[in-house]
């Protein structure tokens, strides 16, 4: 009988570690990034300037550069490639900023607030074109295809959350269905690429493509649950969603759990703009059903999936990287 | 010594002819464009439906068409791309209008006030996104360098207006720069993909493009001078720029030759909100500096370098519709 190897514990957080090891080559995607932003706009360059200081964790441009490598990738394509998958991201949160009314990003104030709504949108439309152009140069049909439909994947999630806002009794699976399309499937392409990069066969480009996508399940759903249980200030006040009439996985979930009488109290605060004195309900509530757990447990669904899609990979230490990031991820601080 | 041929004179309008010519060329455009554009999304299907039945003139779509034509290609996807420029076009609108804060385009509510800015500015984001879906499917890389690059030079046209916005002061050439970037250069785009596809020699590329960016510039110049000098009512009022403060060539050209006093009192109407009576003192300025005929004079100057662009082809009637389309711009009344 084959020896059973015991699983490795880690030292340090699973995605200190991957920033370590892509020091580098995210100071290239920086560097890269802001060189193809300039412009002889001198709002352009003020506006994308704030915006790429404005940081980020960078955790798609991240998981590009580690799907590149995973794949045994070795050009410079993953570098454009990682900056492309930022700024989808930065088009969106501009436009999402805007739509949202957000004063508040990251611990600072957005671009909307400092440049206003007018600039926001086409700063944002000015990204996304530029993201476009990097991706001609790349020169991959194949990527081309991915995320320019991932993009319009994105918009329509985006406007199916829209459609859906403020009705309290959402189904679960819809709400699952917005996330998907304006979270998941950008974290998806993101480790896809890797694999196109890599020129491997569809298994592996399938497999990249679940992990990522999961991963992006777990990254918003846990997003959810900080908004109410974040014990770290990560630049936003406790509750926000909830002030701002925004119903996420908890509300959800709550809803589902709740008596008819606490249901038409919940149903009764989502009518009027969020108080204060409102949430502190709101909180006692989501401990009464804990949850919180509720919520986890969902993540952990995905962490799963999204750890297994890796299976077909030989055991690195950048795989136990990745698949330890799908867990640590749930429980994730800020 | 060989014969003088007299210049043809036309019964019909160049415009109408081409509509003509193109009439079935431009349903499979609509089709094909209603086709792209359908999602599973309710609310994107009602915006997108609603953005099409607006309708519009269609004149980007029908370049590219007539472009294809004159460079004598035969595929189908010269459909796909008068579709992609439709597209580009219309998420320009959409965010235009959420930025000016529009309530009309083309006699008809604009979406913005029908769905709110929050969809407008989703849609926008979905068309393009879609544009660009459709553009690589096509397949081809030259012409999605070609049109990535528009886009993001539209954005950047935009985003100098808004710079320079109520800047009464402003160079002319500041001005010209902001609607080549923000206008002709997709209509220049337009007409380029047809040499790209007609697999031309970069001369009739170069020419194309010429041609249809200097038709860019004679259509926006018009556009500006319709606003104050419509003879014919197309879905907007008169002096609707200066009600929202919008400082067009009109007011350029009259700022530059008004004396010092008229000066004074033109810069005091654009530091508040326009009002109707003061839109009467500025027509009469109009009037006074003949300042209608001095944008047309500007405006055929384009005219004339876009007809001219055209001088390498031979002398079909497709060629002779597509040069005098230019200078019947300059006296479109609608």
């Amino acid at each position: 009988m084959p020896k059973v190897v015991p699983i490795q514990q880690y030292q340090n957080k699973p995605f200190e570690e991957l920033r370590d090891i892509f020091t580098n080559d995210l100071q290239h995607v920086e560097e890269f990034t802001r060189s193809r932003l300039s412009s002889d706009v001198r709002l352009i360059n003020e506006m994308s300037t704030y915006q790429q200081d404005s940081g980020g964790k960078k955790l798609r441009a991240l998981l590009t550069l580690a799907s590149a490598k995973l794949n045994g990738y070795e050009g410079l394509s993953h570098i454009h490639l990682a900056s492309c998958v930022e700024l989808i991201h930065n088009a969106t949160l501009l436009h999402d900023d805007v739509i949202d009314n957000s004063t508040k990003r990251r611990g600072r104030t957005t671009s909307n607030i400092v440049f206003g709504n007018q600039a926001s949108i086409l700063i944002g439309d000015y990204l996304l074109s530029r993201c476009f152009e990097i991706m001609v140069d790349v020169g991959s049909l194949e990527i081309l295809k991915l995320l320019s439909s991932v993009s319009a994947e994105i918009s329509q999630g985006e406007v199916l959350q829209l459609q859906h806002e403020k009705q309290i009794n959402i189904n679960e699976q819809t709400y699952l269905n917005i996330i998907e399309k304006k979270t998941a499937s950008l974290f998806g392409a993101a480790t896809k690429v890797g694999a196109i990069l890599g020129k491997k066969s569809e298994n592996e480009k399938s497999a990249l493509l679940s992990y990522g996508k999961n991963l992006g399940m777990v990254f918003q759903i846990t997003d959810d649950i900080l908004d109410y249980f974040s014990t770290k200030n990560f630049g936003k006040d406790i509750g926000n969603d909830f002030l701002e009439n925004k119903i996420t996985l908890p509300i959800i979930v709550l809803f589902q759990k709740a008596n008819d009488e606490e249901k038409k109290i919940i149903e009764g605060f989502f009518k009027v703009k969020g108080k204060k004195a409102d949430l502190d309900y709101m909180l006692s509530l989501f401990k009464k059903y804990d949850v919180m757990n509720a919520c986890k447990n969902r993540a952990r669904y995905f962490s799963e999936v999204a750890s297994d899609a890796l299976g077909i990979y030989k055991d690195t230490r950048l795989r136990k990287i990745l698949k330890e990031l799908c867990f640590d991820l749930v429980n994730r601080a800020s």
